[in-house]
């Protein structure tokens, strides 16, 4: 069974599915730009209507630079982890696909958020998003690591390292669900966590 | 004639159009996501509002999820052909092209059904897209097996795993369609037999 | 002057602009069934309403197949020239850059058309559109072969052949132009002529 | 510490970035075609009114083609700059990711400004978002020239020639800046200044 399923999957290349995960990626992080609201404006279009709309603006704005920065900080990992992988199979394929799955819907996320980010539902939406995209992270990790497809050339302290720097993501998506029921609009700070806590793992600080 | 066309055709490698395919197929899959749709509420946005639009919304992230992992089995499917391809000619793209023009007509499909999905003319345009693409995913390798256009390393086995295979689609589609007379919702979940089917076939159980 | 030029683009290769293309035909060839509507159902939602909008559909579905395989067409012409060509410098970019513009412009054309299609001025913006496509095409060509940037090996007659395919699409375009000022419905199909043109050519018919 | 920065970034390669890069500039690219509004035509549709929308069409579609033609030109400055890149590291990539961000945010400045760009803050809000992408490229060669990650191959005038160009954005993005202030409607046409002082800097001239 597994020697006919090797054979069958000979045509597996990282390459390829990489392609799909850089497609994917690039369009998520330019269509979250559609949840940036063009002013609709009814009655006359005046300078100082245009500036109001333009201050209401800039929730939308921080929420769009937040959603594209954490996009791109999940497609450098996952181009790391990609390095260090020699082998490939169809399950894999499958683990990887659920998660862009959960990449592919953060620009509904973000759009749901960026309208009705004060309220405790579409924040939660997003957090448990951003959850999912962590977990399924970790259980693509895990069945490399698992199959052994990890190329011998990693060490140990790689490993290591990146399996500490894949906690990171759904701890902080956990706390940011905690925050939500506290404060739905402080409840996106919570990620700049991320960027604290991978760079204390890389210090060794932690 | 035909050596002229030969020289003619030096130029089309498989490589040009897989990236056509690749990207088609990472917006397409991206794409499917705008036919989730952002609440409009009228009235006063309360957290038990947009509890009740969440609830309502499983639907369309049922049927978001369903397409995705359909999308992506398309192109799992297609890169294993590709694979053992070694030439390629004129007519073989633009049977490719007809195929893609189908599954780039799916986030169309999704957000139709997406919207009337408890209706049956719906269901049946999303089932009649999914059979197209099929037909023509058969159209496609029939012509690469007329013209000896697999390379000669492919084993007889799976020239004919790969012709099982390629049923699985349409016979699936049928299914669907003949469901959608009866229940247009429950329809969908035929599809589910395309993990079975490919499952025994690999098996060899069928 | 030109030397300190050639020193500045050794950078240019022919692979940097065909990732662009590629990606810009993808999005667009995508991009186009957004042209096709949803229904927007006031009143009760019956399935004779939606068998009613299905069938005002076709319309609709036709302009969109009718678009994507146009663009299909363009993006194996450019893939055959850019196999002949050996060198690239800036303004062959610029030239590429506003051929890509009007490709890009397409979905909306399409969209203009499919929502305005008998109308004179909604044909006559589609068909202008495809006009330039072939006119940047051709200066596109014209560029390479007077600059003798086309490889060594191509014959006389693909040159030739080329030249002559290049024509197609503006005599096509500017046969549908005419039709449009007696028919608009009718224009669209004076495209089929490309195909029956370029089997011509290839056969030396013509 | 650096050292074992080094060891963890063996992964990073150009041609990573290069294709989120590419992916990204090829949708937002197709994507400001969307800020050409299809016209909703209250009443007969009649010739005369489409024919009244077409003219009215020409400042959308002046505008399109002017950001086609700047992200265009940020494109080829990219590729041009990644050339002579021999090494990458985390911070470059973030620096790049911050740049990116302000190029997809392009799409939603164009449709502010082609919905209401006689007004002064729409025209402000699209130059200030074209200097904040100039001042971030500024920054990413800077960093790149700081760090020495330039090949050794790259001559003292092409480092000088590159370092001239860096400045020409930013500074035509000021002056139409201060432009804006007087007339909205003549600020874009200050970007003009970007051909006319590349030229220049290439012929020498400055």
């Amino acid at each position: 069974m597994t020697r006919n399923n090797e054979k069958n999957n000979v045509w597996m290349t990282t390459k390829r599915i990489e392609t799909l995960v850089d497609g994917i990626f690039a369009i998520a992080m330019t269509l979250i730009v559609l949840s940036i609201d063009l002013p609709v404006i009814n009655g006359q279009v005046t300078d100082p209507v245009i500036w109001q709309y333009i201050s209401n603006l800039s929730q939308q704005l921080f929420i769009y630079a937040f959603s594209f920065i954490l996009l791109a900080s999940f497609w450098k990992a996952h181009h790391q982890q990609f390095f260090f992988i020699k082998r490939f199979d169809s399950n894999l394929i499958w683990l990887n696909v659920i998660w862009l799955m959960f990449i592919a819907l953060v620009p509904f996320s973000t759009n749901f958020v960026s309208t009705y980010g004060s309220h405790l539902p579409a924040m939660l939406f997003f957090n448990l998003n951003m959850l999912f995209i962590g977990i399924f992270y970790i259980l693509n990790w895990t069945y490399i690591y698992r199959k052994n497809y990890f190329i011998k050339e990693i060490s140990f302290e790689q490993l290591n390292m990146m399996r500490k720097m894949n906690l990171v993501l759904p701890i902080t998506a956990l706390i940011a669900i905690v925050i939500t029921f506290i404060s739905p609009t402080l409840s996106p700070f919570s990620y700049f966590l991320i960027f604290i806590l991978k760079r204390s793992f890389k210090r060794g600080l932690i």
